[in-house]
């Protein structure tokens, strides 16, 4: 059957991961899966596509959902989508099964979700979140666990203390701010997100930057100027007075923010709220070194409501173009009162976190806490002599029994092939068996890693390597799973991943 | 902010999984990839969305794909859709990177394949498969290694021997028999694909029905008229022989096939395969008890060329409407030489089986092989006294720290509501302290399932067990992690899954 040749081609933004990103992923996840348990977290999935209007992507006034989504109409011509975080699904989970659940309720759920993003370095249409979080809840012991749970998480993945940071605000103490700026009159909305949305950018901009874009405005990078918020020099100092609030120490922190917005109501409930929440890390032990608060954190405009919450790791990595920067965020969350709230009309209060998967997995592997193998299996048999498979099966066979990850070669090729493929597909030992061996009794056994480390020692003198092949050893046929575990137990970080 | 009330409702066809089903789901598919890497098999993770061309799912005649998938115009207006399977995936994946990788490739998958199908019981429009495939090799071997995988995978998960079956049949053999049927001329494509799902439909049919059904058609139970392939007499005697074979030991079968088909070059081929796998299947032990050859089986008539397995569960079980029949299909597969094909236009042979991870999964839950358990933390720390919640919190992360799973109540609600809550959310024991026992250096804790227990027994005197709550037990402070660790060592069932 002959058809016309189709092109092979991965959508634009998407991937293939391969073992070397999924052992470890797989191995990542686990461990903070065992964290998340711990605290009594259980499992939720929920599907990959969502009606729109349930996801909260559908702009009223527009003919099609936000383009930022995968969105498209079913079989029955309903807009759905797939879903862009896990937390706009719970939201629609808690409101259909409000009536049953007891409250609290404690879920983490782990899963891909999807945007239509330009993409770029580090930047994909399909990535991984790893969520934990309490509905029904308007406790800061809530909000304060989820400030263990980041810094738990984190150090249970090898990050030492003080690679990392967990940093802590409140909306409502930034809205306090937004209040007296105001003076006696409420900014407008629209005003009040450009206001955030430029203390956002302090990381980058730095503090002239954001001063610049709160008045007139800047020029960027590429000399286009970018219009200002146009704020008056006394609100602009008011701004730049609160960011520069010094906030080492979170008790210093909470009396300047009581000074500084004590006087708003909003202000007032933020202090109080951060106030709880420094009580809690006192009583756990969480200091200064692991979770701070940072009143120039926004965590984007969504849907926070009272706490954010952010885990950065402060190492310092090179990025794509070479520069050298702390490798910056990896967790973030807080605290969403109103996300249940347009489904069932009555205020459902929750807070949580959520981990970016592949950028805290770029981070272990950039720190060398995990591995990326290539290998589940660190065997190889080999059928030098296709006539003997039975037996080749029986030695197989003979090491998985000992839990041992042996694969028998399937191919076709020659033994040449075949130990080149074992060198490939990263096996540690080869088994090659002929029938001499077989009439002997023997199993003859090549450790690879010894055999590549021989050869590069001897250099030049290959030949005479190759004739004695000090890598190669004889055994009886009854020692196999022995000599296996002899060579494997010579690479025993190849065992231990974390 | 009061906006419009938006319904707060989840597609048709599609699920929320919670943590009944997700805990023996995990634990599950780990034990699964235990045994597909013990044989070296390694992970590969493909997107969720495809180019719908790469699928295979675009009919060159039509202006859609196939209404079968759930496909859509992305936002440069190319077709891409969900995945239906995780096999194309592979085949696109394959013909991309065919110079690098090393052959054969061996990897499994898991994940959500999504199908737009009329919803029922137990179908869905999203759900799970677990699939191992080696791709690059035309050999017997990998073919016969399937079928030990299947047997393994399914032990593993601790079914007996006796409870399920492998069914081996072969697609040259089949078309042996059609071509026998055609006897000099070959019969059309679609005769050929018709006559081959008639003998899909044996299980359901019986003998009788697909006589019918080869003839002129036969009245199903609906009372409507199925019109039939319309064979001659004489050529639905020879289906009739060849379906009626006894298949009972693999080598009398072999026998028998090579008498039927041995004279056509499929069925040549057919069989000498059947015959290597036999070998093999010998030779690693596994007789008819777990492993037999099938000529009815058929597997769909999408894209096997050779070999087809299906893992089927023997033992009964009462479907939907109540009726006892065998559990059935829970894996299947076979070899496909031609799906790479339409890529690079050179034939790559390969071989493989996928679990449908929610049938087998009903299976065990059916079998008592593994629980639905309901919660990942066994004890609950309540927060009687809110102004001790430092003291609470520290006792909880004493029990983590123990490897305990504990969570702390982080609610708003009274002591009552507390104790219903740890019982809703399945806890074992609860912890209740109180400014006395602080004082006296005490904690209660309160064996939820011995209370519930005494409870029952007790019946109508519950005022008297009230009083002594005799479930309920007073330890000093530094006792605590013992004193858990005693009651849940009392229901060690909760603890081991398989």
């Amino acid at each position: 059957m002959k058809t016309h040749r189709v092109m092979a081609k991965r959508l634009k933004g998407f991937r293939d991961l391969m073992a070397d990103m999924l052992i470890p992923r797989e191995r990542m996840i686990a461990r903070i899966r065992v964290v998340y348990e711990r605290y009594g977290f259980i499992p939720l999935e929920t599907p990959m596509l969502e009606d729109v209007e349930a996801l909260g992507k559908f702009l009223p006034e527009a003919e099609r959902p936000d383009a930022g989504i995968f969105a498209f109409r079913d079989d029955e011509e309903n807009w759905v989508a797939l879903r862009y975080d896990l937390t706009a699904p719970l939201s629609r989970f808690m409101a259909m099964n409000l009536q049953e659940l007891p409250l609290p309720f404690r879920r983490y759920q782990v899963g891909p979700v999807f945007r239509v993003e330009k993409p770029g370095p580090g930047r994909f249409r399909e990535f991984q979140q790893f969520d934990f979080d309490s509905v029904g809840t308007a406790s800061m012991v809530a909000d304060a666990e989820v400030c263990l749970i980041m810094c738990e998480t984190l150090e249970s993945l090898g990050i030492a203390r003080g690679d990392y940071i967990v940093r802590v605000n409140n909306r409502k103490t930034l809205n306090g701010v937004l209040e007296l700026i105001g003076g006696g009159t409420a900014l407008p909305e629209a005003v009040c997100l450009n206001i955030l949305r430029c203390i956002d950018k302090l990381d980058r901009l730095g503090l002239s930057g954001v001063r610049e874009l709160l008045g007139k405005g800047r020029k960027d990078e590429s000399g286009a100027f970018i219009r200002g918020v146009g704020l008056e020099p006394e609100q602009i100092a008011l701004v730049m007075r609160y960011l520069e609030l010094p906030h080492e120490r979170r008790d210093a922190l909470l009396t300047a923010l009581e000074a500084f917005v004590g006087s708003t109501a909003s202000g007032r409930e933020g202090v109080d709220e951060l106030t709880e929440i420094h009580a809690f890390l006192v009583a756990a032990g969480l200091a200064e070194d692991r979770v701070t608060f940072d009143p120039t954190v926004v965590r984007g405009l969504e849907y926070y409501t009272g706490p954010v919450f952010e885990g950065a790791l402060t190492f310092e990595i090179a990025d794509e173009e070479g520069q050298v920067r702390p490798f910056g965020s990896v967790f973030g969350g807080g605290r969403y009162d109103g996300l249940v709230e347009r489904f069932v009309g009555q205020r459902i209060p929750a807070t949580g976190a959520s981990i970016g998967v592949d950028r805290l997995l770029a981070a272990l592997l950039a720190l060398g806490k995990v591995k990326g193998r290539t290998a589940t299996a660190s065997v190889l048999v080999t059928r030098l002599d296709k006539t003997l498979t039975a037996e080749y099966q029986r030695m197989a066979q003979e090491l998985r029994s000992a839990e041992i990850n042996a694969e028998l070669y399937v191919g076709t090729q020659g033994i040449g092939k075949q130990f080149r493929y074992a060198s490939q597909t990263g096996k540690i030992a080869v088994v090659a068996v002929g029938s001499d061996e077989v009439a002997r009794g023997e199993v003859s056994i090549k450790d690879l890693r010894l055999g590549d480390e021989l050869s590069r020692e001897l250099g030049a003198d290959r030949r005479q390597w190759l004739e004695n092949q000090p890598a190669q050893i004889a055994v009886p046929r009854a020692e196999l799973v022995k000599a296996i575990r002899d060579i494997l137990g010579r690479y025993p970080d190849d065992a231990e991943m974390f």
